[in-house]
């Protein structure tokens, strides 16, 4: 069981660091790409990889203001790679969260720079505490969402889009597009509370599996969820020949394989934590049990 | 006159650097997408932002491995903006310094996220030195690159496009779009080598003067200039009805103007560094005379 309240307050303080920033701190931002960008960062979603990121700096200690700046961070890097992902060229997506894509509302061209501008301003806003563990956690996140990360497994989903999936390349694309940017919030949360090594693999590893289970529960969402509660097209991957989870192992051995990976995440969580892992392994359970 | 051997051997040293990088240190990258980097990161050109940093550096203290990692990310940073501004949405490119555009080449949905790999790699690899003064200098490249500068920029290129062209919109187009990525290099090659503030302001000064030159100058050769010369298509501002500094002010005007600005520019640079400024005037002045 999730603790809801708990997730709420995290979410809650999200929520308000974002919309604070964006209107306190975005005036020096030209209209058009400050609309676009705000249209899809305050688009709502479960904001995910702060909430995993300020959990996860709880492990250890309270968060403080550096770390809810790399938890919106986070969200934005999440937030340019659904923006580009939906252009024409990549998915061509028209629907997210419920409501027209940044492109369908802004023109291409615009939602090509309101990606790269989140990206840019997720770097800023890291950079800009001087938190001691800022380099360290900076790279972190930097590595997980690029060229070996998060964008190498869009470029494997693009570029085998139709083939037949082998077992290699779709658990690759699942690690590296979804896996990564759940791995990295738990990496720099832990830095910014100043976690030992051993504490870091730990977190790592729940990151790394969860997020694994995560994408195939997606795969099976895309499959079987409704239009209306995921607020997004359903059934696509299949029409596309996207290479997925349940196509390769079939539907009951993916639900499988959720369940065996979300406990063995859980389990690598609490042999460094404890009972202090419970909030996050709560957050995985639901999260993998979701229909939307 | 510019120190054509001087130029070259910087040139040289980034050349190298970016040769050697992309064999030893892109093998994680998957394959379209490290092919699409390379071919538009490799493609040649003058290399005046990462000269431009080095040289700000020698202003001070011979450059070291830190520099040159900054200088290749500056590198990184404009080639992104050149795959992104060329794509089909944007300003609708073909040609670029003689060769087939990224996008042409690899197709737009690799072409988008090449640029978002270079963007996202040029911040993993300011960030991966130790040197006391990445966390500065990584601001200054990261805020100059950013929504409040070269992207601001192209936003608003992209946004009034056609319109009536007001002195105040041109030259801010001007400043963001390009000066903002030739003040960045001076900016980050004085931090790297420990520059005091009067030094930093004198650099940063250099930088904004001179781009505005530069992008003016540009606009002059987007009227007149051959293709052949150039690598790109020619006359297309104009067909476009692009917001430029002579339909402004007429091409005499903004002859002059490059004239006054270079001058001004150079005259920053020489009242805090002397006869030691003569290297990057003579750069300002050369690439404000140039043809191509």
């Amino acid at each position: 069981m999730m603790d809801e309240a708990r997730y709420g307050a995290l979410r809650e303080a999200v929520e308000n660091h974002l919309l604070r920033v964006t209107r306190e701190e975005w005036g020096g931002i030209p209209h058009p790409l400050r609309d676009a960008m705000a249209y899809s960062l305050l688009s709502g979603g479960k904001r995910l990889r702060p909430v995993l990121l300020l959990a996860a700096h709880e492990l250890i200690a309270p968060w403080d203001g550096a770390a809810l700046r790399f938890a919106g961070a986070l969200e934005m890097i999440h937030t340019y790679s659904l923006i580009h992902d939906d252009l024409p060229a990549m998915d061509n997506d028209t629907l997210r969260r419920g409501k027209p894509t940044c492109h369908v509302v802004y023109g291409e061209g615009m939602a090509v720079l309101a990606g790269d501008g989140l990206l840019n301003l997720a770097m800023e806003e890291m950079l800009s505490s001087d938190h001691p563990g800022t380099l360290a956690a900076a790279r972190a996140v930097a590595g997980a969402a690029g060229v070996r990360g998060m964008i190498a497994g869009q470029c494997l989903d693009l570029a085998h889009e139709g083939q037949e999936p082998s077992p290699e390349l779709v658990s690759s694309i699942h690690r590296l597009k979804t896996a990564c940017l759940l791995t990295a919030p738990m990496e720099a949360g832990l830095i910014l509370a100043g976690a030992h090594e051993g504490q870091l693999a730990a977190g790592s590893a729940f990151g790394r599996l969860f997020g694994l289970a995560f994408q195939i529960r997606d795969d099976l969402l895309d499959r079987t969820g409704s239009e209306a509660a995921l607020g997004k097209h359903t059934g696509k991957d299949t029409a596309e020949g996207k290479l997925t989870w349940p196509a390769l192992y079939g539907e009951e051995q993916a639900r499988a394989d959720v369940a065996r990976l979300t406990e063995e995440a859980c389990g690598r969580l609490r042999e460094a934590f404890g009972d202090k892992a419970d909030f996050l392994c709560g957050i995985a359970q639901e999260c993998v049990q979701r229909n939307h």
